[in-house]
């Protein structure tokens, strides 16, 4: 059922929290999809959404909370017993029930474990708790249909039915060896067009992509994308079969990564969203501030050295924003190009001379064209020959060197193993104000004392 | 198979595509993923890639144009004839059909569909050509299987087979009464663990998410990811089930909202990559540059205003591009954090003035902040307290503005159905340095003559 959840409504739940009214709170969400309660729930105070957490069915609250924002879920957590938790955990997915006791203090995680029910669910957390949260490991459940090489189809079928209830979505049934070697894969599809006495190993298909569990988020990412894979199955280095991530999960790590680029690119420097606390929001905005509050001092230190050529011509100047302000466009620009092709998992054949050649040719003939009109448009408003030539050489030297550094910085960055999208942001801007300061003034300096 | 493509290999394929061995590009690509030979065909010249996809079984060769990127695979399709297209669009799903089909002229799309033997093809083709690319009716694929809630499970088990060639992923099959209205969905993992002779209604979840053909795609995106679905099942107006979109499509999408987003903060105006060609590249990136340009020179324009000032105290020109990072980085620090309130489906319930009053508090907290260390540091720096005051008290101003404008922009560009991404790049950003110069240099003014 979708319905549209409006202001009027949270009133009334919240009106009816007040009077422990648990008739109306269960006849208007009970039927509702978990993933709507989740939104009503957002809009609670967390002694609320505790309340409405207690009155729902364990089902419904582990798909809650296995959908919550994980900050969020922390905090929403704290008003939880262990038992509650166990009790919830034990009705999630071994992927989801992992994120949450990761997030859990080390002691809140062992009485949670100790309090879980289901021995299999216990032995599948435990054994995902040891994996790093962003590598394949980390991302993959424990939840999957494997059947043996050997078998019959009627086998697979009942092996099907019978892990039916814990895998909510079967995808793909994987093919192992005796020793658990994942070996092939074999659809839903093919079992059922199959006759029920045929041998697994006669209809299975050997080509299986799969990942190792040690493998880096972003690789699952770029080979579920290129694949077009809904689901991929984990292996150890011996290639023994894991467990398998799902599409859901990549992308929530694509929201997550497209997330992080953009708070690197606008210089934001915690998770934060528009409702959160005035302070956090103010936290999170100032390191940036800051460093380019550096940069400008920085700036007027070196304006300083040429403080006598402005005092002479006070109409240099003037132009400073428009050197300033060119040189930061063109510097993200460039960055944000070579930061998309290092992102992508593009083959980077093209040898390096050739990318920097091309590279240059780009700078140069942009650089022409804006010095070009730079030049006209000074010389109409000004008349004067010599500011209009030196601020046109200048222009054109800060857009030739603004295109190199925005394109070699995230390189380097990136053969460094740092994100490069860290040199889309402020850094790259403030670098390039001190530069084109620094080539304005000195080239001003050198065409009037010439 | 996963394989790593290297330069060399590619140098041995453009060698044998030379000599025509035909043998080499059979027995080295024939076995690898549609994907690889995707990789390999970018990295040749069209004429190549042409030879090499006519000796590829038309099943890969249909798999490798679904996945090409639109605007190679426009000018790829030009090197073939009419037969050859409807070889490949006879194979592929009616989704990824429909698109090949509007990137042709309208003569090459009527040649095509003509000669498309499998009629039912054609028929469902015709059918989803009459929807806008960008709404629900263009995502789907009319591949799906339906069954009647008045069937048997065994019924249901051979429809399944039935319809398995051409429906890759089955997902989740839908049920429609007599009219084909959809009323509900049973997955195949039910109909596996049912008894043959139960009845469909007997059986079915009446709990379905659907969507209509008109909606835009951004709102399928975002009720598959909140409602957490592989696949949605499109409906018309009157809840008949015409097709449905699945998670791949979805992906695709979010991934073109995310490089669209990209281009928009980064002031880049077309859609391109690195290896693209010199005069693309430049010309992609000139408009912004232009437009930052025309902002710089309006900007010297109105410190043209105050030269009488600047020549008087040079120092006052220091401090200008202090004033004019700050307001850019300010600026999209503000809009990046309501865009992305705005573009999420976080519902706003918070009301205008408690928003209004908040975004208030946070620009006055860092405002207050900044101000006060650029103060001690260009007193420490000069020892001019006037000036210190002066660019002090600009700043302080800048700071609250620049959150304002980034702040409110966005929120009106929403509201008359502008994408509010445009708000985050160099347009705000230059309009963020005409407005902070104009307040120092007003402040300045002002200050001196007290």
């Amino acid at each position: 059922m979708q319905i549209e959840i409006t202001r009027e409504f949270i009133e009334q739940v919240e009106e009816a929290i007040e009077r422990q009214d648990k008739d109306f709170i269960l006849s208007t969400m009970g039927e509702m999809h978990p993933a709507d309660i989740t939104t009503v729930l957002y809009e609670l105070d967390t002694n609320e959404s505790k309340y409405v957490m207690d009155l729902l069915p364990p089902e419904v609250g582990a798909e809650i909370l296995s959908d919550l924002d994980y900050d969020i879920r922390e905090d929403f957590l704290d008003y939880f017993t262990s038992a509650e938790i166990a009790r919830y955990v034990n009705l999630m997915h071994s992927d989801d029930a992992v994120d949450i006791l990761n997030e859990q203090s080390v002691q809140t995680r062992e009485e949670v474990l100790a309090l879980i029910d289901n021995e299999e669910k216990a032995e599948d957390i435990l054994d995902l708790l040891h994996y790093e949260e962003d590598c394949a490991g980390g991302l993959m459940a424990k939840e999957l249909i494997k059947v043996n090489l050997n078998w019959r189809v009627t086998q697979c079928i009942e092996e099907i039915r019978r892990q039916a209830e814990d895998v909510s979505r079967i995808y793909t049934v994987y093919v192992v060896d005796n020793r658990d070697i994942l070996v092939g894969r074999v659809s839903v599809k093919s079992l059922l067009l199959s006759k029920d006495d045929k041998l697994v190993k006669d209809i299975y298909n050997p080509d299986v992509i799969s990942i190792e569990s040690f493998r880096d988020e972003n690789e699952v990412v770029n080979v579920m994308q290129k694949y077009d894979l809904e689901a991929i199955p984990v292996v150890n280095i011996q290639g023994r079969l894991l467990g398998r991530i799902t599409i859901d999960d990549v992308v929530d790590v694509m929201q997550e990564q497209a997330e992080l680029s953009r708070q690197l690119m606008t210089g934001i420097s915690e998770n934060v969203e528009e409702d959160d606390s005035v302070f956090r929001i103010s936290r999170s905005r100032l390191p940036w501030l800051i460093i380019g509050m550096v940069g400008g001092l920085l700036a007027a230190h070196f304006m300083g050295f040429f403080e006598k050529d402005i005092a002479l011509l006070p109409a240099l100047a003037l132009f400073v924003p428009l050197i300033t302000a060119t040189g930061g466009n063109v510097g993200i620009q460039s960055s944000s190009i070579i930061i998309q092709t290092l992102s992508s998992n593009a083959v980077m054949l093209e040898n390096f001379t050739q990318r920097i050649l091309k590279l240059v040719l780009v700078a140069l003939l942009n650089a022409l064209i804006i010095s070009i009109l730079v030049f006209s448009f000074s010389y109409l408003f000004r008349q004067d020959l010599t500011l209009s030539i030196v601020v046109a050489t200048a222009l054109f030297s800060v857009v030739m060197l603004a295109s190199m550094m925005g394109t070699i910085t995230p390189m380097i960055l990136d053969k460094f193993g740092i994100n490069p999208a860290v040199a889309a942001g402020p850094f790259i801007t403030t670098a390039n104000d001190l530069l084109g300061i620094t080539i304005y003034f000195g080239v001003a300096h050198l065409l009037y004392n010439l």
